[in-house]
């Protein structure tokens, strides 16, 4: 049998780190555990990642990479169909790595890089929020005064996509996080971040909502 | 000079780990640094309380209990200046306990009571949103159709209201949580949460809170 290349061990690493961190949270996974995970010795481990930080930090660029990739689309926006779908696409980022969320402020003080890095990911956010709000406001379909409510509501939006699956853990800390909750919590959360948008859309666009949002209300 | 009594010194320390908890987190202060900060052996503190989980379980008791007291006022609102008082009245108590938003879910993860207690507090703060926003409709204040609209934006206030701190931490963690930036993360609290009700506002009530938002806005 060929033996696997370094590249590869890597990368196993990661996706291993990845779902242990989500499952248990990233402050109760030792790369003790992570090695015996993927049976292979400390001292493998070690050699690709020094230390449990580095797993953390690669696996943010990552998540960072894919994040931002997907920010862009919310200046493209062009009704609310658009919208739930864009902000069903960054729940199910989010929920990928949601070990990031869990333990965000434990993570940001232990790491500096995270705590450098988080604040610039959250300003993304909130600009590609503001920016969903002009595409929508620019087609019609949100009637808001950008002066008064726009930023606000951005920012407000990002509170809610950000903490939401924080909010779901502190309701129910043994079951919000697992895979079997995902579903609810990625339609519960686009349901709430988009619900701060209902009273200023136009009249069809916010039936249109209330339409995706009551189909949901029937699947839950 | 008299001896200090024990009830005194139980007090003292709950002060004192209260003071350090915020400042430093509560994962980062250890037993031995509150006896320590309050000049007493680590075995008076132990007499009083034998488990950091226990003074922990003492301040979440006190907190609990203030925060309780206060949401029954949320029924008692009659307009958006109420509202605007009852919501910086609720900040400050958070302010108070902020160690606990800081480091939410991994006290959860720690500690049993929390756990079991803090669904509980969720719970009654949506509830307390709930009837503010019935008793602001029931003034005629609020334009707000209950079956469409008043859970989830009794939801998503409770969601600002408890992340924001945790938001305000992340944008900026190393001024975010120190008492000189209270006045301005209280403020932006409590203008977030009920900028969610501006669009649902009678005109002239709207005007209101835009005009106490707007002395906010110049102040800071």
């Amino acid at each position: 049998m060929a033996k696997k290349a370094p590249r590869r061990t890597a990368e196993r690493i990661l996706e291993s780190s990845l779902a242990l961190f989500n499952r248990f949270g990233e402050p109760n996974v030792s790369t003790t555990a992570i090695a015996a995970d993927l049976h292979i010795s400390a001292g493998n481990l070690y050699y690709h990642y020094p230390a449990k930080d580095e797993i953390v930090n690669a696996l943010f660029a990552r998540y960072d990479e894919a994040l931002s990739g997907l920010l862009h689309a919310g200046a493209d926006v062009q009704d609310v169909e658009d919208a739930w779908f864009f902000m069903h696409t960054l729940f199910e980022l989010i929920w990928q790595y949601r070990f990031f969320y869990r333990d965000l402020n434990n993570l940001l003080s232990c790491n500096r890089r995270l705590e450098e890095q988080f604040p610039v990911l959250l300003q993304a956010k909130t600009a590609a929020m503001h920016d969903l709000l002009q595409a929508l406001r620019r087609r019609g379909a949100l009637q808001m005064e950008p002066a008064d409510a726009m930023q606000p509501t951005a920012t407000s939006m990002v509170v809610v996509l950000t903490y939401w699956l924080s909010f779901e853990y502190v309701r129910a800390p043994r079951q919000a996080l697992e895979p079997e909750s995902a579903q609810a919590a990625l339609l519960h959360g686009a349901r709430h971040v988009l619900g701060l948008l209902m009273p200023y859309l136009e009249p069809t666009q916010r039936a249109h909502l209330a339409r995706l949002v009551g189909a949901y209300d029937q699947a839950t």
